[in-house]
């Protein structure tokens, strides 16, 4: 790797890790504060034009030419690249950290080249992508492209109690400026965001780096199973109604009908009343994560196990649900096309189970790629995930060279694309 | 029922009672002091000799005779009633309460029915029977026989982080005191404990009260699984290594085999790391409550479910086991020929599945029984527990008779039994 990737990629490291080696790096607090100037550090060493919008993310323009950024994107918008620096709870390290490095690092790499950019070019650090803290994920690129009503995200709360506004404030800036910022987004004209893959198949294919196709449909579903609270040891059987059969049976089913119908689910997160060790459960809330490359066959396999439940008692709530979310195919076209020219190999095409801000950037309209990095662990959202230094440089020259192509003096970058292909309701899964 | 019962019922009803109906009396707080200042009033309303011992357990003594309690005492124990006063979270308002309201109540009709004790005659409110705050259920009886530490239980922490020996203070006792109270222990030679009947037995069986033979043996497991933490969207199925699918099995196991061998088993708590609705658990502990009628079933029954959960990467530890504490068979005996006689019906002798501390008594080596007062909803352990008002008077009724004959003229009353009869560790299932 390049020593700037690499002194970039050390200053970050100690920022919010904690004693297991993960990281705890939430929106609007001291680690995020930390993050942000180092990304502003970042833009002032190399002379970049920055600025922050009023969802709270952070923009370093690239522009050489003739007048302002603003004058030059009027004429013919930016070549955007970035991803996000928050995690979630005891996450890794490559997470978000990895696309805003690799724009940085991309951009060393194409002035070392002599490369001029013909449209500006930019490096993004979308706020709170994770959700970690108030519970929606890419929150920053909601509310940019007014996905998420301010007066809605003010509102929101942290575990302490804390919201979404109060945070703001102790992080200096006025909560009434929060929202959809058109100014920001005028400048865009395509966005590249390179991420750490989130899953084996590079492994599989033996290649470094991949071009997204879509994101699957995914969604969040609640369970409430209803029982009698009652003496765990004066109970017979049969007089029981005990909420966490049902609850033990949807995580069972869940795994099985996900198997049958090839989709992905999972129960990660459960809550009991009245939670003790002697008392049968009165009530057992379960919440179900559903996702998988065929939209029939996601909503088949909730349908079934909702009906499992309710035949035994329990209602169900959807809580959030994101149809497939494509990315522009004339763009991953394009660059599978360069990147495939320059590394002499093919560039396979994924499909990801994950929600990134490209996704809200795709679903807003505009030309939006993914560019993945191979994980040799294919752990995510875990300390173990990972990338090789040899398979990072090849990241960055993939994002430079996307650039390159974007950025270039061909009439090459797309305006926005016609509209919306998914209806997301709000809810935030990745 | 008595004017002074329903009296005595009433000025109990609101201390810690919730928005729901159900009861949050935790030992040593504002509510318990309020409660312990009621059993007080009620001692004096009566002219009784009150104390409380080094475990904080109170104690109202009746006697008339020569000489004082400890001096009657020395010559032949007392006989003593009681119950508790505190509650589970939500819990109900007879368990505790009806037997110590019972207690005060049989001593106003043995007065008016003109009764002369010829040994001194206790109630007694045992504190923190149910261990809601601190996590050991009979931490006074416990205390109080030296089935606990005082060391041990000063160090006990509750969910604010508060330990027992600040909770003590708080409420004006003395640390340093705490601990097994020979004083108070001598003066006791039987021990009745009346108790709402926490199940179904006297409703199948059509009479209001019974005499209880036994605590089932009991105890408590933890059960570890591993996995790994990774992307509920992009982890393969075959990938995963989740931890909420072994959980899942034990909770569903437990059912089928407590079935198979006549048991009850009971998985009412769980802690899942991370927890997070999108993360693949990396970690879940759940708590297996187990008892049956027969020891060697339930021994059993804790052997396979720990063998099929070892069998998939578990870790099982044993946190507490209480082999079946038999009461008194011949006071058992003794009081059903006394209100079996009295009513003319059949006594039931029935075993139970919950800890008490009559069953902390006879382990200690005391002459013990408990009376059941048949309960119509079956329920424990929750706001719909309930006793009709004649049933209550029937218990009262059979407290009287109990006390009246081991309290009588005739050299009635055991002094300690021979040996405690089990040896449980301790740790507190109820």
């Amino acid at each position: 790797m390049s020593a700037t990737f690499d002194s970039m990629w050390s200053d970050l490291e100690p920022v919010g890790r904690t004693s297991n080696g993960g990281y705890r790096r939430f929106a609007w607090t001291a680690q995020d504060h930390a993050l942000r100037e180092w990304f502003s550090a970042e833009s002032a060493r190399r002379g970049l034009d920055q600025s922050t919008d009023r969802a709270g993310n952070q923009w370093s323009w690239w522009w050489d030419g003739p007048g302002t950024v603003d004058e030059a994107a009027a004429g013919r918008r930016g070549a955007v690249m970035g991803s996000h620096l928050d995690s979630v709870p005891d996450g890794g390290a490559f997470d978000g950290p990895l696309g805003v490095v690799s724009a940085f690092a991309a951009i060393d790499a194409l002035r070392e080249a002599g490369f001029v950019p013909s449209v500006p070019v930019a490096v993004v650090n979308f706020v709170d992508e994770e959700g970690a803290r108030f519970g929606i994920a890419c929150a920053g690129s909601r509310l940019l492209t007014g996905q998420l009503a301010p007066e809605r995200a003010l509102a929101l709360t942290d575990a302490d109690g804390t919201t979404y506004a109060e945070a703001l404030r102790a992080a200096d800036r006025d909560p009434s400026t929060l929202g959809r910022d058109q100014e920001a987004l005028d400048r865009v004209g395509a966005f590249v965001e390179l991420h750490v893959e989130q899953g084996r198949a590079l492994i599989d294919l033996g290649v470094p780096v991949a071009v997204s196709s879509d994101i699957w449909p995914h969604g969040r579903w609640r369970f409430d199973f209803p029982g009698e609270a009652n003496h765990a040891g004066t109970t017979r059987l049969v007089d029981r109604h005990d909420a966490m059969i049902g609850y033990a049976d949807l995580v069972l089913g869940a795994r099985t009908v996900a198997t049958q119908r090839g989709c992905v689910a999972t129960v990660g997160k459960v809550q009991v009343t009245p939670g003790g060790v002697n008392a049968i459960p009165s009530h057992v809330t379960g919440w179900l994560d559903a996702r998988g490359a065929d939209e029939a066959a996601v909503v088949a396999m909730v349908e079934e196990l909702t009906a499992r439940s309710v035949g035994i008692g329990a209602s169900v709530e959807r809580e959030s649900w994101t149809p497939t979310t494509h990315f522009d195919a004339h763009l991953a076209s394009r660059l599978r096309g360069v990147l495939g020219t320059e590394d002499e190999v093919s560039v396979p095409i994924l499909g990801t189970g994950a929600g990134h801000d490209a996704g809200i950037l795709a679903t807003a309209g505009y030309s939006t790629a993914m560019i993945f990095v191979r994980n040799p662990t294919g752990v995510s959202h875990s300390p173990a995930e990972f990338a090789e230094p040899d398979d990072c440089h090849a990241g960055v020259a993939a994002l430079a060279a996307s650039i390159a192509d974007l950025a270039g003096s061909a009439a090459a970058t797309s305006t926005t694309t016609s509209a919306a292909t998914t209806t997301p309701t709000d809810g935030g899964d990745r």
